[in-house]
């Protein structure tokens, strides 16, 4: 699969946001594997966290601290290899611990901290190798936007990182982010990792409302296999530096700076997918015709998720029975199967519930032999549709997860 | 994995059933594709079928005939390569059509036929072979019932059937059923394709209500992939011809015939896992201290159906993070985290929801390593208890499901 490629000038400085990632052998010598990111005094912060009842011990504290700091963030301080997540406690005071050690040296508050933690479930943080870290990190803060993206990496194959610059007043507007993930993807009103900025002011609750519809419409709608995460979070950032103040005041350049949000976020979920474990396939599943946007979730997910739909996705098998049999499964009430119809890119495979008269098998092989994929399903019963991203199911997704933790 | 094993000779004969199997060429050459199963005039049958949506045209016709026939069934007529599934009002004619030429070539009622179809979804059954390999069925009746199981296997690597004897009332009574199924696996309410028998007398109405009890217990606790069929059906035969008449009169006997019907079925169904698609592991997921049945289902199968607690359990690693995980995620309200126990067989890892501190590696290590695996999880907040059985997720399942149609 075309794997997202960036490069380090693609990628536009966000004036009042400073970067760097140094190895701190948290897990693996001689990789990046601390991320510090700096935000100026006067800059605004949200975020939305994994919804998994076993969130990590960093997801606590950082839900605290932006609770405590009420968006007033200081610092993000990202590790990677440990997710200090399972780990009780302990873990709690091993991510106060970091955030105490950078606290201190940068003299600013604890609480003006956002700790994350990506990497193995369930095994203790070692608080001293990123404590030691910390004051290199200090030190190399700067504008290395690529090695940030880099240093959050965990089984991802490459950085995933997207900017923009947007003219609100006659004055440039930019946002850049940044996201990881590549499996136990299925966030549920978060995300795995992904930080975003923009040099706009904007108010904290202005911004958590921005962040929420962006994330709805992107982190939130794909897929790789259905694990939700201990770990998801998206911070989104505001420093306020372009002079450009963006509120309700002005509703026209808010609406302008949200859809260009929602598009830069909407492509870093992509980009999660198309570096998705394994995967050959970037796959959209398009279900219209809903009565609600629930139902059409639970159809999409049920042929996102299905072991058999992926599978044969992966070997370019246009087995559209495993797919209607996704749908007859996904738990809709009063279903009738009669008016289901089921497109293929633009074949029209089902048509009321049956194969469609036309349709042969050269046309349904030439659609799945593509690198992306349509599916498209319509219950014709309603004007809800909701679209997820996805990816197949490949030998090597199950070699990778056999093996991530040796 | 050690497969089920099977010799003919341990199969018992049930008094009033006949069996057959042929090759009548629907996929495949030479193989045995085509079984018959007769019940002598007298005997009832109760049935419980898929729940899937697009439920699979014999599934419509078989319900509607047991409906019409109210139990009184003569044959049952099963093909495999084909599933006469997303197949519409002409896979309801083509399934009809088979019962049509049983019926003249047997001299009874359409209705008193059900018929079954299992394999590939989507193409049109071919009802010429099917009838054509009729004749020879018929004449091939007997008590070949291995040749039955291996008839009625598609992606099954073995045949999967059982016996008891039980005596009641001084009197021998007889229980041989089988079953099929590897992949596609997670009925609902129903099963993939089994077959129960006895000589017991039973009315229908009786035999529904052991039926559908047996079945709660054992075919709807078992899932490989999370994917329910279009074809799941389990049928139970009752001939009488062993004199000893079941029913609510006699309390006592048919509480101890449920119990063996249980036993048996229970078996059948862990025999599919036993069998599941690439499957090195066979394992026990037990699910107890929930408030509802309900809630300690959705954890058995979150953690179940997880890719990545499916894959560390293919590789034998005790990554006990990613069972946290699913668990993390079941959807159970006000989930008390810190309350959870877990255990791989007798080790617990998990205590008050973070890790014991007495676990080591090693000892999680020698449970996965072993084939059939146990994982236990307290939720410590009521007294329900469910128990679901599974298979792990290999890079053989992935081949399997990338070919099957070729």
């Amino acid at each position: 699969m075309n794997k997202p490629q960036v490069q380090a000038n693609d990628l536009i400085d966000v004036a009042g946001v400073r970067v760097a990632a140094v190895a701190s052998h948290v897990r693996y010598a001689n990789r990046l594997d601390l991320v510090l990111m700096e935000l100026a005094p006067g800059s605004t912060s949200a975020g939305v966290f994994t919804q998994n009842a076993f969130c990590a011990a960093p997801v606590h504290v950082a839900r605290a601290h932006l609770e405590q700091n009420q968006g007033a963030v200081r610092y993000l301080l990202i590790n990677t290899g440990n997710a200090n997540a399972g780990t009780g406690k302990v873990g709690i005071d091993d991510a106060l611990a970091c955030c105490d050690a950078l606290a201190q040296e940068a003299g600013i508050a604890r609480h003006e901290i956002l700790p994350f933690s990506t990497g193995v479930i369930g095994e203790k943080l070692p608080v001293h190798k990123i404590a030691a870290g910390i004051p290199s990190a200090i030190k190399s803060l700067g504008n290395d936007w690529l090695s940030a993206a880099k240093g959050i990496m965990t089984t991802d194959t490459c950085p995933k990182a997207r900017s923009l610059t947007l003219t609100i007043a006659g004055k440039p507007v930019v946002i850049t982010g940044m996201s990881k993930g590549a499996g136990m993807i299925k966030p549920n009103m978060a995300t795995m990792l992904s930080f975003v900025f923009t040099d706009a002011k904007i108010d904290q609750a202005t911004l958590h409302s921005l962040l929420q519809g962006a994330v709805d419409q992107s982190f939130n709608r794909i897929t790789v296999d259905g694990d939700t995460s201990t770990n998801d979070c998206c911070v989104l950032s505001a420093t306020g530096q372009s002079g450009v103040e963006l509120s309700n005041d002005n509703p026209q350049d808010l609406a302008l700076f949200e859809t260009e949000l929602k598009a830069l976020v909407q492509e870093l979920a992509k980009d999660i997918i198309r570096d998705a474990e394994g995967a050959n396939k970037f796959v959209t599943v398009d279900i219209k015709g809903g009565v609600t946007s629930k139902e059409c979730l639970l159809v999409a997910y049920a042929i996102s998720e299905s072991p058999l739909v992926k599978t044969a996705l992966s070997a370019s098998d246009p087995n559209w029975g495993r797919i209607l049999a996704a749908v007859g499964r996904a738990g809709i009430e009063n279903l009738d199967v009669d008016k289901i119809d089921m497109y293929l890119g633009d074949v029209c495979i089902v048509t009321d519930g049956m194969l469609a008269p036309a349709y042969t098998e050269a046309q349904g092989q030439a659609q799945m032999q593509q690198e992306q994929i349509l599916i498209t399903v319509d219950l014709n019963r309603g004007d809800a549709r909701e679209t997820v991203w996805t990816s197949d199911l490949s030998e090597e997704y199950v070699r990778i997860n056999a093996s991530y933790r040796s």
